[in-house]
């Protein structure tokens, strides 16, 4: 069970400390993974350049990677503002979407993993399939195929191996960090039809690692998004993820 | 006339197939064309890094390529996926924007059209006369004035000479192959005060291109915009916005 | 007292002339900004790239500069479309978007404003004090905090040091041009969680830019966010956004 408490407590606190996160994720989503940010009272920095990164990230409470448009360029910041973070002992939260399309994305999520550089890993079940190596291919970036034990199979391998907290989106969300597991149920199908949703429980993880363990910061993001989501009935996904912004504004 | 029957059995090839459109566009609509994709039940990648491209495109039933904040290095990465798909044998659909603002867009657009690598040009009205050189500059890339008459004329001359599908949108769309022409009456003078409207038009084209041939599959897309923005009254672009997604998600 | 039959008559003489405004923004706020630009009447053109700047500035009617994402790659593109819009006699407004927490943010700043190549400086309350050297580093690019006495000392002293028009944004927006100067009230919290909306307060100054002078558009520019703000009730920020676009439509 989701400790509701801890989880209403996380939120005060968010409130409270307007944490600054900072957001190196791919243009696609940029402009809703701000606004999703605001809309949870926290402040959205969403800096990527090489010439800036090393300055601003120093501010920054929390640092989210997210390899939806990577390049050797993007990688590189990413790498200069992760060492900063990891010295002034913050946490950072990786999405490795689209791992396994191309050897970019596979080094670039293998050069984090492995270095023990970030806390929490959060993607679909066929990105964390194919983290695990007992998988093939993901086809595209919004797959939600996959079965549920095998993927706590591979959370269970993947959070052991590297000691850090692996967590699976899909029908079932699955959050690991190689000692505790939590699954949470529900949700809404039609979030597979909006783009970026799998990025905004990345973000939202984020937010709440700025006032929780790694392991509950998880499982609070990925509650929140399924329990928003259970709310809400929308005639098709415009109108679901402005509601959906809305009721996440109402409740911080 | 529309084969409406035609129309309709591609809706549910396309709902059937699930195909996976490789967009590489400009970064003001990357978000809208990712989410206008899903809700015709295809599933988008939006990858446009030199870096990866050449692997991500191998995966794909169709490409889209779109130059509305085209750069060099941006060229390069569309080259390298086109002759991929080219190899493949797989439906490119080109989107000249703001062709004859620039040298390097005029390069872009010269390169595709002439070495035969794109099986559809989809532009507004000024920019498929700036390409006939029958016109002047376009101002600006929403422009909607034109002269159907010779705009159907340019048409005709380019996809003769080029042996392709051009299609011109405006307050009549027009689609002509060199042999065959269809008009497309109707649609919403809203949609000029929606930026990338005409994008979408060419993401629907590129979706349909994959289940049908390249000049029903422009007059598809193009009457599925149609279709859809009569159907709409709305207070202003952002409720018509947020209905068109939902008509379309609806309709798929 | 703004005066509101010279904003109504430069509304009257945007929707007559349709400017063309170029756009140099960051990627987070890109789409929204040329919604925004398009819903005034106007016509946006979003090219950023230093291959091909130099051309299409010189169709503009007035180019806003926004560093929200700078590299300085785009502070050169960013140089040389600014030399030609001064060289054409056209108008330029700056938004310093976080200066402060980067050399090249202050570096970038600091090179438009000492060779007065910006007509207007347009920042919220920090980025206003940072500018003038009164302050601290700013916290995040959404602080509304601020001491109206500061911040109107801050505008004087730069305004007069520069030559040029200086605004800052907050609870009470304040316009400065060295000699006069203007207060606006109202406006609504919930903007402040809405990313970008400092951004498009700066469109709008540069909308204005094409029909008044620098102290009239931005008065004109800022008091039309006010003024529309003022009339929303909403849910939440994403329906506060889509009214927000919508009336700003029917009033153009």
């Amino acid at each position: 069970m989701v400790n509701i408490s801890g989880f209403y407590e996380a939120i005060g606190n968010i409130k409270k400390n307007r944490p600054l996160i900072h957001h190196m994720t791919n243009y696609v989503v940029a402009n809703m993974t701000a606004n999703f940010t605001l809309a949870m009272k926290a402040s959205p920095i969403m800096a990527t350049s090489i010439d800036e990164v090393a300055e601003i990230t120093k501010f920054a409470d929390v640092l989210v990677l997210n390899i939806g448009t990577i390049s050797v360029e993007q990688f590189e910041a990413m790498k200069v503002a992760a060492k900063i973070m990891k010295r002034r002992n913050k946490k950072i939260v990786l999405d490795p979407v689209g791992v396994g399309i191309s050897k970019l994305r596979c080094n670039v999520v293998e050069y984090f993993i492995k270095e023990h550089i970030v806390d929490v890993v959060k993607g679909n079940y066929s990105e964390i399939m194919t983290l695990s190596g007992l998988s093939a291919m993901s086809k595209g970036v919004d797959s939600l195929e996959g079965d549920i034990a095998l993927v706590n199979n591979a959370l269970g391998q993947l959070s052991k191996k590297y000691n850090s907290v692996f967590a699976a989106t899909g029908e079932v969300d699955i959050v690991n960090n190689g000692i505790e597991k939590q699954e949470l149920k529900g949700g809404n199908i039609i979030m597979q039809y909006i783009t970026g949703t799998g990025c905004l429980a990345t973000a939202a993880v984020g937010v709440f690692l700025s006032v929780a363990d790694p392991f509950n910061a998880t499982v609070y993001g990925l509650y929140l998004l399924k329990k928003i989501a259970n709310e809400i009935k929308a005639e098709g996904p415009a109108e679901f993820y402005s509601k959906f912004i809305d009721k996440i504004y109402k409740m911080f």
